[in-house]
């Protein structure tokens, strides 16, 4: 029966059996010890004499668990039998057991198979888990549907630019930008509040700390809300229930990292401002008069945010029209019912209140030079009957690296796909 | 403050209002009935003269709560006041209000933008919904950590047949089966326990109601197990959860398709049979001497367990090497250590023990006549320590088609891709 190493503390003085991956090997010839590192955490194996393994080497132990308080975590293993279960060549192409820190971003990535295995690098994903899982709880609480839709789809709804192209038998079709089409059917359909976590493509060429070209979007959409606040509101929840959910199961991955996650509770204190008042106020904070939100003002917002609501965030609504997709509902002065929240200095959310109204969609098709014709099957949502509704896609990476405090986007994905890179 | 159908029964007597969709509409002359629609149910409005609005418009009506037996549900609104939010054009290209097997597949899923707001094809994608949460909800309780991996692969990793090509920048990539590859490095990295739910692509020209080229797959991997009983006994539980938790959430929507879930306790009682035994209980029971496991096989073998032990439902293990992956773990004769789930005549799972040794793994890519170069990536996870281990994908599609009882895994697709259908 396997003991895992977070169980230990409670067998000093039995006998145990653990199963891990060699982490660190120290020979002081008198004895030895290994590191033995396991889902749980790690642990120290005492050895009477050097054991022939290398580093990653997934071995079982057998021996006695021993209290000793220069042990890291208060308990050490005196093993008696040890048995390897799959033997590491000695060409570790990565430095596992040292600080991510000290290697550059290229070598963590062209190394992802064996980079991933640092438990810091690992820590991230953990993080990422957490976030999967207080979105959807928080989503089913509210009564959201899960949806699951296609990713190949004939056209773009935003038009026909930043797709990738497949080679689908005789024909061709696209990798969807977003499942914005489709989450707004299944509103109509009648369930009214639905939820989707799936990836997403788009083909710009960026080469940013903030870009990939694959990502996983958090999409949520709601009918029946009167305008964009409630969905500010909604997503409020999400990131409390997120940031409560990374607390209490997060606390060694944000260690690693040493970082912090916002108080659940401060979250309704995010502001709001409008895309004005948000210029108004970068270029109060800056002293430098500014036109638009460029990164370096959202960063800014961001300061701004946490000096007057304890939290490093900000939701910007009544976005310019023409900076939004066309089926953004309009407001009064050329602006939109849409918002972004900026977190940490980085956009992880866009979303705002979608037009409803057929005549009124198809007009701003024609307004933003798109034609309807193309646009057929979405419009026919809108042809039947469509309550009011709207919703919001919060980027996974982008979430996970701020959270984290990570440098680049890509280190908070598993497999990114950019302009050069397409594997491991 | 909007009042949802489900909760009409504690207003009787009270003013509400009701927001959704006009389901139908009966004309009586002095009176008018409409039946409205909205998320959790429809109820019957009363109307003193027919209302001007078409089938599929979003309303809001208010009015009176009243009790009256003979109502459906038992609780019918006296409409005071009308708002039509969305009128819908009154050309409704598919019969929303009737059942839906009056109606092709194919006119179903060319209109399926309206289409599923039939009441009964929206059921299937509740229960879709409710699969997904059991299946998650059981994967965290069992400690695995979910992940998300790239969809675009440099190469197969079980071949480079069946694959679709995507124009990448400058070069081509190809869309994943499985995430395969990416399950064994997360469980090689240390998490042990990891689970995804994502897309996967088969290029294959397939026109059977089993196939679609574009599906959901619910992915399982975990490390430090001794045999594939242990994949099964943990699939066995997966079931079991998303079993119970369709029969407390989806009661009014497996009556859509007189449809019964097994019970989660009878699960544990599924059969396990080698491929071997299973051609002999498919020749016995069939009084014909079977050689393969066809899909007539599948459904006669669901019958036999359907009698045996009261699931329609049966494992399939020892499956001849040649008909499995190069990398599923070999047993003595020529067998392997892999299985399939079949659930009422289908495969809706298949896994194994895969193989952990590198040699062994080159070895058998060898014999597969698979060319090692090509796997570097893959064999690199090997290389460095990986502990044994083994998994399964169950596909989603299927399973939620043959909990309800569906002719074709299409119907149980929001938006199938297959040879010829791309849009909507």
């Amino acid at each position: 029966m396997r003991t895992l190493v977070s169980e230990l503390s409670g067998k000093v003085g039995q006998q145990v059996t653990l199963c891990g991956w060699v982490h660190r090997v120290r020979d002081l010839g008198k004895v030895s010890f290994v590191v033995l590192r396991d889902r749980s955490g790690s642990v120290q194996l005492v050895f009477d004499a050097k054991p022939d393994v290398t580093l990653e080497s997934v071995i079982q132990a057998e021996g006695t668990a021993c209290a000793n308080v220069k042990a890291p975590g208060g308990v050490e293993v005196k093993v008696e039998k040890m048995e390897v279960l799959s033997a590491a060549a000695s060409d570790l192409p990565f430095p596992v057991n040292q600080e991510p820190g000290k290697t550059s971003l290229e070598a963590i990535l062209d190394n992802r198979m064996i980079s991933v295995r640092n438990p810091a690098i690992l820590s991230i994903f953990r993080v990422q888990s957490s976030i999967l899982k207080g979105f959807a709880e928080c989503m089913r609480k509210e009564e959201f549907t899960e949806i699951k839709t296609s990713k190949l789809i004939g056209t773009g709804t935003e038009g026909g630019t930043g797709l990738f192209a497949v080679e689908y038998f005789d024909t061709r079709v696209y990798l969807t930008q977003s499942p914005q089409l489709y989450k707004q059917v299944m509103i109509a359909s009648g369930l009214e509040r639905v939820f989707e976590i799936g990836p997403a493509y788009r083909a710009e060429k960026h080469d940013t700390p903030r870009h990939i070209n694959e990502f996983v979007s958090l999409d949520v959409e709601m009918a029946f809300i009167d305008s964009e606040q409630e969905l500010m509101d909604l997503e409020t929840r999400i990131l409390s229930t997120i940031f409560a959910e990374i607390r209490s199961t997060n606390q060694r991955d944000l260690e690693a990292w040493g970082a912090t996650v916002p108080e659940p509770e401060l979250c309704a204190k995010i502001p709001r401002v409008s895309h004005d008042e948000a210029k108004e106020i970068v270029s109060r904070e800056t002293g430098k008069k500014v036109y638009e939100i460029t990164p370096e003002a959202e960063r800014s917002l961001c300061d701004w945010a946490q000096k007057t609501s304890g939290v490093e965030a900000c939701f910007v609504y009544a976005y310019p029209r023409k900076s939004r997709p066309f089926y953004t509902f309009p407001a009064e002065n050329n602006k939109t019912k849409a918002f972004d929240l900026l977190f940490r200095g980085l956009e992880v959310t866009s979303g705002g209140m979608r037009i409803n109204q057929y005549d009124m969609l198809v007009e701003n098709a024609n307004t933003f030079g798109l034609d309807p014709a193309g646009l057929s099957d979405y419009l026919s949502i809108f042809r039947y009957g469509c309550p009011p509704h709207g919703g919001f896609a919060i980027g996974l990476e982008r979430l996970t690296q701020k959270i984290l405090g990570l440098s680049n986007v890509k280190e908070a994905t598993l497999f990114p796909r950019d302009r050069k890179r397409v594997r491991p």
